[in-house]
Parts: structure tokens; C-alpha cells; sequence
């Protein structure tokens, strides 16, 4: 297949490109660098520095040289249409978006810039598709983050609603809890827009927060290791507190802790967008997967991180700290999670020896941790 | 009270700005003229050439002195920071964004253009006055098309849902036809995360297609008259029907004709906003109003045109021409008008004296119609 992976240069980007480069398939990779700036700008370093695309890329070329790369701003709608034109892709993966809520909730431009970022890339990348591909299977990531945390359960993208003896079938209705959350349900109403408007097929992924190092759990190849961050604005969860636990000081629980969301390791994202890349959907259809593979509460992580770690004679303590976020820290969560496994994903399920793996390789940088940029800033 | 107009110059702003010019209250406007530039690339000219607003305030100002005019483009956050921060208003009319959807529908630019004035205006808009006036009230013009055709019944804004044996109220499932109706629900949805999260209070429109010349049934003053625009790009259907009878061409019905919406008179638009000024949602509520009076299918519109006209002997043709829309043509439509009402509105009916006030008016004017922009031209 001929994959376009927009946003090649980050966690998931580079994770999805070292996969794809070992089947047969021609990659053309795509990052502006962005996040690398804002990173900088906010004096936020990932736990090892990332030499860029260009050079990592020749790592991946040992085993596929069919991999080019481009560094283009997906907010151009001319570089957009020239990279579809020129390579008329099969497939594109789009993870060419600001990731972060605390980043976008910093302050009006970061927030403008995180909606605007996300809106337009993923409009040019529509917009491009109809006129140059319809045929061409776009992927891309959203967040269970969209859903936020309604008193009902959470269905795979859609609900049927009965409303005064007649019914309809729609979007899941979504409100997110950041203005990153709300550029993402953004892009999922324009994608739905183009896709029954103009019959474009696209798989939206309802993702939950990752967590882990190597995408692969048979081969760990630290050469292959994508930007792994664990500070207050772009580290994930799961993530920080294993950092928090090697570097010896408190996990920083975030409220009481009893938030509850679906998590899932970075192994599982990359064999699910592997599964949904064979399994395109018709034309005219959106196929919405909610992706995560189990539900904890912070609380539940937490302990099983120290847990986990006082095997390898780490013993970590935990600290709730006041809550710099504005959510509901008491409330239902039901989501389902079944489609993925339909098309046949065996879940990993997070234990202590995922911790302990992923707390070895960051032991071996412990020296790069910086423990100024843990605790959260950002309030709101 | 002390009233921020965004968006002065248009055809509802400057109508808001006239009618509220003659009671009490400190006026400031602000327009950045860009619908002007537009209509102008396009070779679309309104009815009538309308003086900026530089010049029309000076009728205003014979009846109340206490009106400003800043030519300021709402999406430079600095700008709107500054007016803000200097006027400190009580309410803000929010009307400053791209209203065609066969505008948006035109390229990818006047797409991209569309989203980007409406997100970024209402975004600048909100995050002002989180920090600098919390307690403004803002009335911000959404449309009834945000709602799009669904099977079940329009609510007003919200819907409880009841899903296996839980429930939580949502905002009313919204699907636009266009990006000028996308751009509008991104609006709703970013208006209701300030809303929740920030405690402001906000009153938002959703309004049918508007027709009718003035702001006061009672004094018909020509000389206050809006911008009317009767081209296939930014005119509405009933204004549109009617310069094409007074002009002696058939009246153009898109496709079968069956569509059904909700419209109201430019007359009942301004009392709706001013009994929403009077009743101003508590801190941390979303008031939603269905903000049409009347329900009718196209072809109801141009039956009704015609019969009205021939009284004063102008005989309509109505022509089906094949629908340049991507729409249901033949679909369930039952929306729900009824808050409006509760706060004191006595709708305006649409009949024929209304018909024959609004063709005689155009007739005076009858020389400026050019045939050629109201041909639709513009398909999607």
C-alpha cells in the first residue's frame, strides 16, 4: 500500500512509520517540526533527544527503502494538495495535530493555535481527498477525550435516539474538557460532514491515553524509541508517574484520583490502526472505534505503579495535589470498547512487567529527567 | 446599558444598531468591512449602495449621541482585548461572521475563509470576556441550520437522553449542509465549554432565514434601511423570490421545492434580541432560543410571492431549476419556537401586505437589479 503519515516526527508518528516500514509498504512521511518549537519555546525537553525525520529515517531504510519524507506544514493547503497529487495515497494516517490539553489551555494563543492547527490541517486534508482521492482511506486520531464524562454510557461514535415516538441516528453527543478536546470533536463533525456529503471513507479513532515506550513488545528496539515526554504539558499519565517513581520523587495525583479513563499501551494503538488500514470502510462511511483497551481510575494507576515498582526495589510514594484541571473528579464512565476487538485485537493488558519495562528504559536516562518540568502549571 | 455591536455594517447588525439607537443606550460598533471585499471579488452588488458605517451612524447620532464606530477586524485578539478593555460593555451582539453558505460552499478558500473569521471571532469574543468582563452578556447569532434535517423533533437548543435506563441532557444533536453551517456549530460548541467552565452567560440564536426591508413595521424610514442582498450567494429565498417578480423573471425554485424551514421577518429578529437583552441568562447558563416564527416549504414561499403580487399586477413565473444544493429535499421537519414566545414575542405573520411592502420598496430600486447574479452558480 502507498501510506501517507501526516505528523511522522511524534509519539504515535514515529511509532506507526517504524511499524509500517517493516510490511511491504511505500511510506511518505510528513512533519513540520511544530510541536518540537512550542517544546522549546516552553522549555519542555523529552527524556532522550530526538535526532530529526531525516536522520532517524535512515534507521527505518535498512529494511524498506521505499520511505520518503517531507517537511511540510499540514496548515498549507497548497503543500497539502501538492504532496496528494504528486504520491495519490491508498491510505493516510493523520496525527498531524497539537496534542496536548494543558498546552492549549496555557494561555489565548497556545488555545488558538491548538484549534486552529487541528481544524485547518484536517480541513485541507478533506478538502484535498474529495477533489484528488475520494477513494483514499484516511485515518486519523481523535480522543475518548471528546465524549468527556456524560451520565450515560458511552457508545462506539454514534447513538440511535428515541425522542417522542420517532427516531434518528447520530454523532455521540461530545464536550470536551479542554480546547484541545474541542478541536477534536471539531474535526470529527467536518469529518462526517465531508464524508456524507461527498461519500470519502474515513476511520475516526476514539483514542484514550497511551502509554509506553516501544511499539513493538516482541522486538525493543531503543534505536526505534519515539519522543517519549513526561512533563506537565505534553506527558501522559501512565507515563509521568514512572518517570516520577524512578526519579524518586511523589506520583502527583491530580483531585481525589477517582477520575476514570480508558488507557491503552502504545503496542495495542499501532496493531489497532494496522487492523482498521485492512479494514477500510465504504464509501460514505465514517467507522468510529473507540480505542483504549482497559479502564483505571488515577487512584488504581497510581497504586499500580508503586506496586509494580517496589519489585525492582523502587519504591514510590503517591501525592494528591490540588486538581489543576476544571473536571468532574467524581462521576459515571462506561465505555464501550468492542469493535476493535471484533476486527480482532488481542488486548495487552497493562501489568507489572509493561511497568517495569518501561521504568528500565527510562532508569537508563535517568540522568536526562528534569524534574523542574513535572509538576502542573497550567491551571484551568 | 452599554452595547458592543460586532459585525455593525451587515444587514441584521446595522438593523440591531438603528433600532437600539432610539432608546438610551451607549452604542459601540465595529465592523471590519469584510463582507464588503467579498461581495465585491464576486461581482455580487446589494440593491442598494450602502454608505459605510462612518456615514450612516450620522443619521443614528440625530437621535442619540452616545455611538462609536470602530473599523476593527474581530479576529486580531488584540484588537478585541482593546475595545473590550475600553468599553467595558454590558452586552455584546456578536454578529461579526461570514453568513453564506453557498459562500462557503464556493472553494477551498472561501471554505477555510469561513471557519477560520467565525471560530476565531467568537474564540477571540469568549476569551475576552472570561478575563476582562465575565459578567457581559453575549447574544451570538447561531442558525436554525446548525440543527440540520433530522427525523425527530428540533427542541430548543438541548435534549434529554435516555439511554439503557441512565440520562443526561446534551446539546441538540446538530448537523450542518454547509461550512458556513459547520463554522456556526463549532461556534455552539466552543460558546457552551466558555460557558460551562468559566461561568459566562451567553444567549445564542438559532435563526431561520430572515426576509423583510425594515427593523420597525411602524416606521417604514427608507433612509435606515439594511444592506439587502438578493443574489444567488448572499441573498435569502424570500428576498430573492421577490426581486425576481418585480424584475419579470420566474422565481427559482431549487429542486422539488418540498424543503421546510423556519423563517422569521428582519422585524421580529430585533424584538427577539431585545427581549433577550432584558433577560439575561444567570452566570454558567446557555440560553438557547429557536428564533424563527414560521414554518414553510419553498414552494409555499413562492406560491405565496406570487399570489401576493399579482394584486399589484406584477405576475410571477415560478421555474424549478435542479438543486445546486447537496440537501433532503423531502424530509421530516418539526422544530420547536416556543421560548421566544415566553419572553413576550408577538410574531409578525408573513402575509401579503408584507409582501407587497418589501416588492415596493425594491421596485423604487428597480433599476439597480442585475439579473445575472441571481442565477445559482455555486454547486456542492
Amino acid at each position: 500500500m502507498k501510506i501517507l503519515i501526516l505528523g511522522a516526527d511524534g509519539y504515535l508518528g514515529w511509532s506507526m512509520a517504524a511499524s509500517l516500514s517493516e510490511d511491504n509498504h511505500e511510506l511518505i512521511l510528513v512533519d513540520n517540526y511544530s510541536k518540537r518549537k512550542y517544546m522549546k519555546e516552553l522549555n519542555r525537553t523529552p527524556l532522550c533527544k530526538m535526532p530529526l525525520v531525516t536522520t532517524r529515517i535512515k534507521i527505518l531504510k535498512r529494511l524498506n527503502k521505499n520511505i520518503s519524507f517531507y517537511e511540510i506544514d499540514c496548515m498549507s493547503y497548497k503543500k497539502m494538495k501538492s504532496i496528494i497529487k504528486k504520491h495519490k495515497p491508498d491510505a493516510i494516517i493523520h496525527f498531524a495535530e497539537l496534542p496536548s490539553a494543558p498546552f492549549s489551555m496555557l494561555n489565548n494563543k497556545y488555545g488558538w493555535d491548538t484549534l486552529h492547527n487541528n481544524l485547518q490541517s484536517t480541513f485541507n486534508l478533506l478538502h484535498c481527498i474529495k477533489d484528488i482521492v475520494p477513494d483514499c482511506h484516511i485515518i486519523k486520531l481523535g480522543t475518548m477525550g471528546e465524549y468527556g464524562t456524560p451520565n450515560i454510557d458511552i457508545e462506539e461514535g454514534w447513538i440511535n435516539i428515541r425522542h417522542k415516538n420517532r427516531k434518528d441516528k447520530f454523532l455521540f453527543p461530545r464536550q470536551g474538557s479542554s480546547l484541545y478536546h474541542m478541536s477534536k470533536i471539531m474535526d470529527t463533525d467536518l469529518i462526517w460532514f465531508y464524508v456524507r456529503n461527498y461519500g470519502l471513507n474515513v476511520t475516526d479513532l476514539m483514542q484514550g491515553p497511551v502509554y509506553g515506550i516501544y511499539y513493538d513488545d516482541k522486538h525493543k528496539n531503543d534505536e526505534l524509541v519515539p519522543t517519549f515526554t513526561y512533563d506537565d504539558i505534553f506527558g501522559t499519565v501512565l507515563n509521568r508517574f514512572i518517570v516520577q517513581a524512578v526519579v524518586g520523587t511523589p506520583l502527583t495525583v491530580y483531585g481525589s484520583g477517582s477520575q476514570t479513563r480508558g488507557y491503552i499501551n502504545v503496542v495495542d494503538t499501532i496493531k489497532c490502526i494496522k487492523l482498521t488500514l485492512e479494514n477500510k470502510p465504504k464509501n460514505g462511511e465514517l467507522a468510529i472505534y473507540n480505542q483504549f483497551t482497559e479502564q483505571f481510575t488515577v487512584n488504581e494507576l497510581a497504586n499500580l505503579v508503586k506496586k509494580s515498582l517496589a519489585r525492582i526495589d523502587i519504591f514510590a510514594k503517591i501525592k494528591k495535589v490540588s486538581n489543576p484541571r476544571i473536571e468532574k473528579e467524581k462521576h459515571y464512565y462506561n465505555a464501550k470498547h468492542s469493535n476493535i476487538k471484533k476486527l480482532g485485537l488481542k488486548p495487552l493488558k497493562l501489568d507489572k512487567n509493561i511497568i517495569i519495562d518501561i521504568a528500565e528504559y527510562v532508569s537508563r536516562h535517568k540522568n536526562n529527567i528534569n524534574t523542574k518540568i513535572i509538576q502542573p502549571r497550567v491551571n484551568w
